[in-house]
C-alpha cells in the first residue's frame, strides 16, 4: 500500500498544487510534510504577511481618517491582535489545503522525506515508492557569515511574523520584496525602521524608476534608507544589537532591538538524499529539463529548489506542467520570460519582462511610455495619487518588453499585461481594448498610449 | 477666427478627449461648455461618487478596525467634510481638464451652444463654424411622470452628490449602478436605506449570480430591497416624503427624508439645434454611423447621446474614433460586445461580455466557471471573502463570451478579460499565463480553470 504513481517531497504551493493537478490527473499521489501543509507561502510567508500588510494599511487609514472626512479618536493597534490575526489567516488557509488534500483523495504523510535510489523516499523509518518522485521542499532564509541569525535578535522571515512584541527600533538588512513588505509594516505599526540595502537602488529587480518611486515614498514615511551599504558585523551582546554598516562615506554603528535579514533565500536541499540518489545539484539549484526532470529519470523538481524565480506561482505553474507531461498531455514549456512579480508594501510594486535598462542593455530600440496616477481620476477620488504605470515596446514590432507598477492596486492590475504579453499584443491593441472609467486599469491604457505620443491625461 | 476644423460640444469625458485627441492629430479644435470642464462624469458622476464612495469605505474600516487588530475610539463622520472632499476632488478633476485644454491649444468656449445649419454654432449669440461639429452633449438623469422630481425631496443622482444634511431615511428607486452606488454610501453613513426595483433582480443588467451576491451582500448590511417593485404616486406635502410601492403582495407605503430616483438618464438632446440641421434623431438617441456621423454630413455625435451604452469609457473611445477617422487613419469600428460595465459599491461589481442566461437564450453551448473568493487566499488576508469571478466560454470554440466579477479590486481586475477577449484568447491560453500569487486576479485564472474542470483550490 505504500506505492504510488506520484510522490510530491514538500506542500508549499509548488507541492500541494503538483499534488491535486496529478490527482485530477488520475495518478494516485500522497505528498510529504515535515510540518503544516501549504509550506513557507501559506504558514510563514506569502498568506501571513498579506494579513499583516492589511492590518497596516487599514491603520493608515485610521491615523489619516480625517483625509476622508472622518473623525477618529485614539487610533491604536494592539500588537498581539495584530499577529493573531494573521496566524489565524495563515491556519484557515492550511486548513483549506488539508481539505484539498481529502478532496481530491491524496495521501498525506507527516514526517521527515528523504528520497532513496530505485524510487523511494523514506519518512522517519517507512519507505514509500513511486513512479515519479518530484522534489518541491523549497527555501528558507539564507544567512550571511556577517549576519548569523539567533532568532532573537537577529532573525528571518519566519519570526519577524510573530514577533512576541514590537520593536522599537529595528534594522531590515535587504530592500528585496521580504525586506520592504517588513519595513513598510513595522513603519506604519511605530516601529522606527532602518534599510539597510547593499545595492544602489532599493528593490534592486525592478526598474529604477520605481526604486526612485518607493525609496520616495518609504522616506516620506519615515523609513531611514541606507543603499550602496553593508552590514559588515552585529554585536549581540548588550540589551539590543549593534550592526556596524559600511557606507561610502565610511562606517556607521546602527542600535535597534531587531535586525531582520531578508537578503534572499537559501534552497532546501541538504539531507533530502540527493546525493544518494546522484541528483545534480548546481550552484545551490537541482537542475532540471524543461519538465522539470533531473538528471536521474523518475525524478523530478520544481519551485524554489530549481534555477527560476523563487516564487510561489512559479512553483505552481512548474508542478501542473511537470504532471501534466507525466500525463502525457500536449505542454508548452515555461515562459520564464513573462513571469510576473509583486510586493505589496504600500505603494505597491508589480512587474513583468524586462525593466528599461534591461531592454536598453540588449541593445533594444524601445519606446517608453508612462503615466502618473496623479493624473487619474480613480486614484484622486480614492486618495491614491502616488505612483505610475511604465511600459516598454519593442520600437520595430510593439513586442510589449515590459511592464512595470507602483501605486495602490497594482498587484492586482498585472494579470492584463501578462495575458496581454502571452497573447503577443501589440500596444496598439491595448490602446484599442476600451478600459472602464474610473478605474486605477486605466492608466495601462493611458502609459501605452503615452509611448506611442497618444496620451490623453497628461 | 471663429472658423475651427473640429468644434466639440460638450466638455464630458466625451467632449474633451474627443478635442485633444482631434487637437493631437492636427485639427484646429474649440470645445463649448456651458458649465464646468469635465461634464457630468468629472462634475457629477463617475469621480465624485467614488470619492464619497472611498469615505464610505475608509469609515467600514473604521467601523471594523478590530476584525484588523485595530482599536478605534468614536468613530464617526462629517457629512459636510465628506461631501466636501468629493467636490474637492470633482473640482481638482476639472481645473485638470481646464489645463489640459491649455497644453493641447484647444479653444474653450464658455456658453450655450447650438447647431445650425451650415455647419455652424451659436453660443449665446456669437457664431461659429468647422468643417466638422461634434455633439457631445450627454445626459441627465431620466424623470418618471409618477416621480416628478423637485431636486429636494424627490432629487436625482446631481443633488444625491451634495445634499446639505445627511438624510436619517432614503429611498432609492433603481438599482443600477447609480442607485446601488448611492444605496451603499448612505448606508454606509447610517442613512436608512430602501432599494425599490422593478424588475425582479437588482443590479438587473448584470449575471444573475452577482446579482443574488450584490442582494445578499447589502442585506446583511441592513439595506433594505423590495424587487419586483414600483413606485407609484410620492406625497411631498408632509415633512418627509410618502411613496406608494406597488410589489405583488400589494401596495405599501413607504416614508422617508428623501428618495433617490436613480431609473435611468434622458439625453439632452433638446434645444440644441438638431431640428434645424435635420439631424435624425430615434428613441431619445441620436442615430449615427459606425464612424459617428449623422444624417447630416459633417455634423457628429458621440457618447450618451447615441445609442451605444452610456458609459464614459465609451463616449471616449467614440470621440477618439470619430476623429482618427476625419484625420484619415485606419480606424476600427468599436467592438460593443467588449465594453466593460463597473459598479463602485461593496462589494464592487466589473462584468464584460454576455451573461450566462444571455448566452444560453442565445442559443449557445456553454462552458460556465467560477471561482468563489473564499477560496483565494489573499481574498482571505485581506478581510475580502465576499463574491466571485464567474466566466462563460463557448464550448466549441473556446470563445471568452463573459466575465462577471463582484468582490474588492474587480473593477481593477476586468481589463484583463477585456483584453484578452479583444485579443482573441481562448480559456487554455488564460489558464496558461502565469497570474501572481497572492493576488485577487488569481481567481480569473482559477474560474477559468473551473470551467475546464482543472480548477486548483476549489
Amino acid at each position: 500500500m505504500n506505492k504510488y504513481d506520484i510522490i510530491v517531497l514538500g506542500s508549499g504551493p509548488g507541492g500541494y498544487v503538483t499534488a491535486i493537478r496529478a490527482s485530477q490527473l488520475g495518478f494516485k499521489t500522497a505528498i510529504i510534510e515535515k510540518e503544516n501543509l501549504g509550506g513557507v507561502c501559506l504558514n510563514w510567508g506569502c498568506i501571513p504577511t498579506k494579513a499583516l500588510l492589511k492590518s497596516a494599511q487599514v491603520f493608515e487609514y485610521l491615523k489619516h481618517a480625517e483625509d476622508y472626512g472622518l473623525n477618529v479618536k485614539e487610533a491604536s493597534h494592539d500588537f498581539d491582535a495584530v499577529v493573531k490575526r494573521s496566524r489565524g489567516v495563515a491556519d484557515g488557509m492550511s486548513k483549506g489545503v488539508q481539505f484539498l488534500m481529502k478532496k481530491n483523495k491524496i495521501d498525506v504523510i507527516n514526517g521527515y522525506g528523504k528520497i532513496k535510489p530505485g524510487k523511494k523516499v523514506d519518512v522517519d523509518g517507512t519507505e514509500y515508492s513511486a513512479d515519479n518522485i518530484i522534489i518541491a521542499t523549497g527555501a528558507r532564509s539564507r544567512e550571511l557569515p556577517s549576519l548569523p541569525q539567533d532568532g532573537k535578535k537577529v532573525i528571518g522571515y519566519r519570526e519577524a511574523m510573530s514577533l512576541p512584541k514590537q520593536p522599537k527600533k529595528m534594522i531590515v538588512v535587504g530592500s528585496g520584496a521580504i525586506g520592504v513588505e517588513f519595513a513598510y509594516f513595522y513603519n506604519s505599526m511605530g516601529t522606527e525602521v532602518t534599510i539597510v540595502e547593499y545595492l544602489p537602488n532599493i528593490v534592486p529587480i525592478e526598474d529604477e524608476d520605481v526604486s526612485k518611486q518607493v525609496e520616495r515614498s518609504f522616506k516620506k514615511n519615515g523609513i531611514n534608507i541606507m543603499t550602496s551599504a553593508e552590514v559588515t558585523s552585529v554585536d549581540t551582546s548588550g540589551d539590543g544589537v549593534k550592526a556596524t554598516v559600511k557606507t561610502k562615506k565610511g562606517e556607521e554603528i546602527l542600535e535597534a532591538d531587531i535586525i531582520l535579514s531578508a537578503v534572499g533565500i537559501k534552497t532546501n536541499i541538504e539531507n533530502i538524499g540527493l546525493e544518494d540518489v546522484g541528483i545534480v545539484v548546481d550552484r545551490d539549484k537541482i537542475l532540471v529539463n524543461d519538465f522539470y526532470q533531473t538528471n536521474i529519470p523518475g525524478y523530478f523538481a520544481i519551485g524554489d529548489v530549481t534555477p527560476g524565480a523563487a516564487l510561489a506561482h512559479v512553483a505552481s505553474a512548474e508542478g501542473i506542467i511537470c504532471v501534466e507531461k507525466l500525463a502525457g498531455m500536449h505542454v508548452e514549456v515555461l515562459d520564464y520570460g513573462n513571469i510576473p512579480g509583486c510586493t505589496y508594501c504600500t505603494p505597491e510594486i508589480a512587474s513583468v519582462g524586462l525593466t528599461e535598462k534591461a531592454a536598453r542593455e540588449k541593445g533594444l530600440d524601445i519606446k517608453v511610455g508612462k503615466f502618473p496616477f496623479s493624473a487619474s481620476g480613480k486614484a484622486s477620488a480614492g486618495g491614491n495619487k502616488e505612483g505610475f504605470v511604465k511600459v516598454i515596446f519593442d520600437a520595430k514590432y510593439g513586442e510589449w518588453l515590459g511592464c512595470h507598477m507602483v501605486g495602490a492596486a497594482v498587484t492586482d492590475m498585472i494579470a492584463e499585461a501578462v495575458v496581454a504579453r502571452k497573447l503577443e499584443t501589440t500596444g496598439h491593441e491595448i490602446l484599442k481594448a476600451v478600459h472602464p472609467h474610473p478605474t486605477m486599469s486605466e492608466a495601462v491604457m493611458e502609459a501605452v498610449a503615452d509611448a506611442y505620443d497618444e496620451c490623453i491625461h497628461i
